[in-house]
């Protein structure tokens, strides 16, 4: 019977890694150009850490670790019986892995309060793990990969992880929208309503415009409750159009009595036009106020972004925006910050199916040295190792076994260039090169060698 | 109360991470130099898996995770109170979290042996977690760091990982001595004897030689239960010295009978020579027979090896061996292969108590622009942009706080230079240039800063 692993969960085969170490290193270059600094928290996190802050449901998605030796030590029968599965969890488990990698941040800021100097710029790029019921594109196991400003209520935070985002998908060659919002302009808008309660529905029901029509949107809002007047009222915000320019007049217009509302428009333009003055639109990649953008409503309090992919059909393959009192749940309060989550699984698909990895990422080895026998090793061993020096990366079948089976493993592992050393180089202290796309064969000396294949 | 992270785990800051990062990229290049190909596996198995793979103490020691939902579903009260906590564990239990790296890997192998071109060069690089006691320098979690070659029988394997060892050493500048050894000859030594459980004791015993003296070391055999005959004949194996030729002549003479000694002593010799073709010793990196090295008795069948720091008393840095029937655990008999695994902990204190990280790994961020305010931040913003394009990290302070402030971010975070722009700049079209290091201070041109930081 064949080992298998646990459902929800991936091996990643050396292509699937060469690729993801593609997204991830670029993600990382891209970070630290913007001076933000990596940090790794372990894998377990005391249950104490995790449970409460992601919601009822979450504490039950939440991978419990069963304490080590007599973990039933202090369990008494009624205990077993009478407590609910999660009160008995608790005692039976002290850690659990982490959930995500907002909360260990937090607790990371707040443990190493006094080492660090804010504002702290950090990402973290490690594997999360949730109980959920698997399906496709859902794992129980998947990397985050996070960047976080705290410790400053600065704009030009949002800026910059404008510009890391814009970058990052340049690099990639993945054409973008990155849609901005701001949980202040919804604060308005419900504030301008006398319904702060609605907001949700509003925005669901905005984002149907395309699909469903205006006169089908006004009366799904009256179905929600709202009352003529409060349609009439959210009109201009329903069939809001035009520039990044002509929406914030709009929305200057009708939340013109809602302090906190204009506020929430004066930040969007801040960001907006501060990120123009360094970046300018283009078909790669545009930023776009879109009102019906309205992630995590409890968590975030100002700017709020996604980005997502023009040219193929998929969620949101990044996200953020900014919170306040991230630390609060671990008593220190007035730490306000702002983040961006790079979805690298949706990432991955992307790029696979728009076809954009370099070739580079998938055949690592550039050079596949034939082995016909210890003579010809021996001969092969320092080229080998001179090629090693100049930094391409060479392979040696370690056997002399049939050439058609080595040629299958040049085959297998993509490998570009392939050297044959026979009696007649040997003789002539050079080697043949096949280029293996093209089937051209050459007869090289060792330097040329390092020449051709580089 | 400041919350905390489970005992024997580690956060690792943003400079730990920055060396860590060095030490994990200076290895991966050199593995991708010899056409190692990278895999991840799950940090979860399932139980079966890991169970019965470390003997009854590991088992013990691997850390269990509850089953989701109703996980006491099917365990009656005779179970709670009948069972070993062993048992029980696992039937509250499916999952484990991996104890090492060896295990998934001949796992992973099996699993996708159809997908699989042989010899497969693999590398990981992944935390593991064991429920040890936790004491300095060890930890519940921590990074393996692995590579095999599996399905090749070709001792010129061995040698390309000495060759990896000797790269990835002289690219950190740490001086070592590489101590190899192989089983074959540890088990002609015993069957000459006579004396094949004896084998353990008889490498201790040499092992103290120089501590303890040639007298000390027989008196010791002879407690261990050898006879004076046995002993007699040890002799040339105690007192061993020299070269490794003369080594391997001396060990000929004694193995003369035993096969199996002389088939190790011809491996031995294979690889120091082959390794020899390439790589001169050197004082930087040594390669020595050393018949006192017998790790891992019951898992290698060949080569062993093992490195050792020549500068900082601690123990070994890397080690490893070939092993025969690495994947018949699991179904799938009959593969071959040699691995070697980096101690990346300690290699990190090694590199530490040396001060051998270039500066460049802590530092990461190179220019630092203050922020006077939002005229200047609009003028530093474009030449900003312009230096991350040209590849250079930058930060500007996100408000314009009190320099003194700002010159304390940019000294916490060892930023070699800093860009400070007022009205005069402005005005000139210029900025001023400041050298961390040296102090010193030079007006500059957009273009002349690119150039002056690279």
């Amino acid at each position: 019977m064949k080992p298998s692993i646990p459902k929800g969960t991936r091996d990643f085969s050396p292509v699937e890694m060469a690729k993801r170490n593609y997204i991830f290193d670029t993600i990382r270059s891209v970070y630290a150009l913007y001076g933000f600094q990596q940090i790794e928290t372990p894998a377990m996190e005391n249950l104490s850490t995790l449970m409460g802050k992601y919601g009822e449901e979450g504490d039950k998605l939440l991978f419990k670790i069963l304490n080590s030796g007599d973990f039933l030590r202090g369990v008494s029968d009624d205990d077993i019986h009478q407590k609910s599965t999660n009160q008995l969890a608790a005692q039976l488990c002290e850690k659990g892995l982490r959930y995500d990698l907002t909360v260990p941040f937090a607790r990371y800021v707040v443990q190493h309060r006094e080492e660090l100097t804010l504002p702290f710029r950090r990402y973290q790029i490690q594997p999360v793990w949730r109980a959920d019921r698997p399906q496709k594109g859902r794992y129980r196991e998947f990397y985050q990969c996070d960047a976080d400003v705290v410790g400053s209520d600065s704009l030009l935070n949002e800026v910059e992880l404008m510009q890391i985002v814009t970058e990052v998908f340049r690099r990639f060659g993945i054409r973008v929208c990155i849609k901005i919002n701001n949980r202040k302009i919804l604060t308005g808008i419900a504030e301008m309503l006398g319904a702060a309660d609605k907001i949700v529905d509003i925005t669901v029901a905005i984002d149907k415009l395309d699909k469903i029509g205006l006169d089908n949107v006004n009366a799904e809002l009256k179905e929600d409750g709202l009352t003529d007047e409060q349609i009439a009222k959210l009109q201009p915000i329903i069939q809001l159009s035009g520039t990044n320019n002509e929406k914030m007049a709009t929305m200057r217009e009708v939340l013109k009595d809602s302090a906190i509302g204009l506020k929430g428009v004066d930040e969007v333009e801040y960001v907006l036009n501060t990120y123009g003055k360094t970046n300018q639109p283009t078909d790669a990649c545009s930023l776009e106020l879109d009102l019906t953008l309205a992630r995590g409503l409890n968590y975030y309090t100002g700017c709020i972004f996604e980005v997502k992919a023009l040219d193929v059909q998929i969620g949101s393959i990044t996200g953020g925006g900014r919170y306040d009192n991230l630390t609060g749940i671990f008593g220190m309060p007035g730490i306000s910050g702002v983040g961006i989550s790079f979805g690298a699984d949706r990432i991955f698909d992307v790029l696979n199916q728009l076809d954009l990895y370099p070739a580079s990422v998938v055949s690592a080895t550039r050079l596949f040295f034939v082995n016909f026998g210890e003579a010809e090793e021996a001969y092969c061993l320092p080229i080998i190792a001179a090629a090693r020096q100049a930094g391409i990366p060479c392979e040696i079948y370690p056997e002399s076994v049939k050439m058609k089976k080595q040629m299958q493993y040049a085959n297998a592992k993509q490998i570009p260039f392939v050297v044959l050393v026979g009696e007649t180089e040997m003789q002539q202290g050079k080697l043949t090169l096949k280029n293996m796309e093209t089937g051209e064969q050459s007869l090289v000396s060792p330097e040329e060698l390092l020449e051709k294949v580089f």
